[in-house]
């Protein structure tokens, strides 16, 4: 079978070779509890410490503002739950946008069912948050806005330094959530000089392990755990530390930041080449990423075709898309993001997210492209019969 | 330097080969997002789904009553937590016993604050739970009880049978959680035989990989998640799945359940010739482990000993013990554990907790007493001065 194609990078990675030496060194070797008190712990110890300054230090920020989660779920749950529930006599009025994760959309869910008071804002055409509609919800009682930094589904890019002075102008004391997942080793953060005051990442969307996350939040900041125990990470999140998860992810941070221009500036021309051909090559395509959204995200709709039945074609000749975003994908509904931009149902269902990764090669976009002209006369629906 | 000893295996054990292996596999090749539509989503989901079947069969329970998580901590939140948000209508009074693991403890230390009473029941001087306290403790408010199957820090196996026939004599709608971390793939466990209704298992404590674990929940009982999200797990634990720890996790269950009554066997073995030669060879030692406690596990007492200096001096010959729980063993309070045995702070100080695994050997044993014997006159305390 033909080499594998995968475009689909924003549902999850491959990690990085080392990365996953790294993680086996250390599964094998380091295998101690970091709680334990001999060397074997110490050195385990050791270990986490050195991937949390790299994570720390890929932000801008002390290592001791830095928390390891099993994820970024865990980490947007740990955010926002943990904020309230340490700070119970701030205001119960909450804000986040229409296009959140549903790690991010579930928790304020959850939330408004104790006594929350949560506002979803709207987005514009180009799945933007319209920051006039936010300046008009935040009152005094508001006390924590959540932002995710880059879309899932499309790769707008979220106005975050906008909101913070917003935010800032109004009430100083509401504190900021971005969900930067997409974000984060895609473009360069820094959460202090943007005012941001937490911040989530997930390991797995740069190729790094699954099931590590890690959570900045400034030391002006109280939280309260989501998961309560013998008090690791700084009494914040229990549970014996996943040392080689962690230290995967620090190996990660740490290639992914050593090479972000030269990643981005790779997956532009891909995403560019991919846009190019489409719209030159294939008919009845409408794009659906705004411009100047993320280079690792191009979200295009094809007419009159349904997106899961291209995805399985495309399958077929070893090429991986998404429907939409992978978390929320195995739900039969239209997606909340898509609709939220007042995107016609029609146009949503034909809507495949390609997703890139510094592995993409010239290659696989012309082959996918060539695919696709291949499979699109076979399985586009002809609308009103007869034309 | 000569081979390592590690009798911590109660903090934590190194992988089996074989799942170092599996995970290295899993990692490079079945890197898929389970979630994904695509073969490389179904293929890692088929994966999960194998770990799920093995855990399942490990305790002959269906697949469909497994859930995964990113550890024991988290199970137990979940277990607890859990049960009692999705039951709001059941009574707010719970009973646990005075030596829980701090990931419960601490669950029911937060939940206090909202409105629950606890119960802490006593042991006895083993180390076992009061039964007959128990018994007058259960009221027609009591919704949920949580009993370790075996202590972590002395190994005493607690009356799980007993425990489920008194609570259903009185309230059969009484749920009984276990925390079985350090039973599970040690002792064989049968929930539905014994009345189990949840039961907390942890991957790393099995030499399987750090950062899982899972939750057995009758199909009856009704949870609610502790993190919101995409909805995995069959809704009760969002984030995207950890697919190669699943996957290590499930092998090493499945090695482990094939040599479950050899490797206790061997244990019994190495634990009966430590407490011989200790009796035999060193003066002042006090047996804190009870008769018929888990074979994995022995808590001794060395008189006029700090048994964290003994833990120091054995680490530089390579031998690696604990002090008490590895859990909380950074704090410096003596054991809740055995203080709730009623033994005297003097012997507390002294405690060293031997925990074994089928990676341990006769001369791994016999260097150790060794190794004391060299220890103990350099750093015995000499109490009253001049004896």
């Amino acid at each position: 079978m033909s080499r594998e194609i995968y475009l689909d990078n924003s549902a999850t990675t491959r990690p990085y070779d080392e990365v996953i030496e790294f993680v086996t060194h250390i599964s094998m070797n380091v295998y101690g509890n970091p709680s334990s008190l001999h060397t074997k712990g110490i050195e385990a110890e050791r270990m986490v410490r050195n991937a949390r300054e790299i994570v720390a230090k890929s932000l801008g920020v002390s290592r001791d503002e830095i928390y390891f989660t099993s994820g970024g779920t865990e980490a947007n749950n740990l955010a926002i739950s943990g904020y309230l529930y340490a700070n119970p006599r701030k205001g119960k009025h909450i804000i986040t946008t229409k296009i959140e994760h549903p790690s991010v959309m579930e928790v304020y869910n959850n939330l408004s069912q104790y006594g929350y008071k949560v506002d979803f804002i709207d987005v514009d055409k180009n799945g933007i948050v319209i920051v006039d509609d936010l300046r008009k919800k935040i009152n005094e009682e508001t006390s924590l806005i959540s932002v995710i930094y880059i879309n899932n589904e499309t790769g707008a890019v979220q106005p975050v330094e906008e909101i913070a002075e917003i935010k800032n102008s109004l009430n100083r004391d509401i504190v900021l959530h971005v969900d930067a997942v997409q974000a984060y080793g895609k473009i360069k953060i820094a959460p202090k000089k943007q005012g941001i005051d937490i911040l989530t990442m997930s390991s797995h969307k740069i190729h790094g392990p699954k099931g590590v996350g890690a959570l900045y939040a400034s030391r002006d900041i109280k939280l309260k755990p989501v998961i309560f125990g013998g008090g690791q990470e700084s009494q914040l999140r229990s549970g014996t530390e996943n040392v080689p998860g962690i230290c995967g992810f620090g190996a990660a941070v740490d290639i992914t930041f050593r090479t972000i221009e030269e990643s981005a500036g790779r997956c532009e021309n891909l995403k560019a080449l991919l846009l190019d051909m489409l719209k030159r090559e294939v008919e009845d395509v409408v794009v659906i990423s705004p411009e100047g959204a993320s280079p690792y995200i191009l979200n295009v709709s094809f007419l009159n075709v349904r997106a899961e039945v291209l995805l399985h074609h495309l399958e077929t000749k070893n090429i991986f898309v998404s429907t939409g975003a992978a978390c929320s994908s195995r739900k039969q509904v239209l997606s909340h993001v898509l609709k939220a931009m007042g995107i016609k149902p029609e146009i949503i269902e034909g809507a495949i997210r390609f997703s890139f990764s510094s592995f993409n090669t010239e290659e696989d976009i012309i082959k996918t492209v060539e695919a696709i002209k291949d499979i699109l006369p076979k399985i586009r629906i002809k609308r009103g019969g007869r034309k």
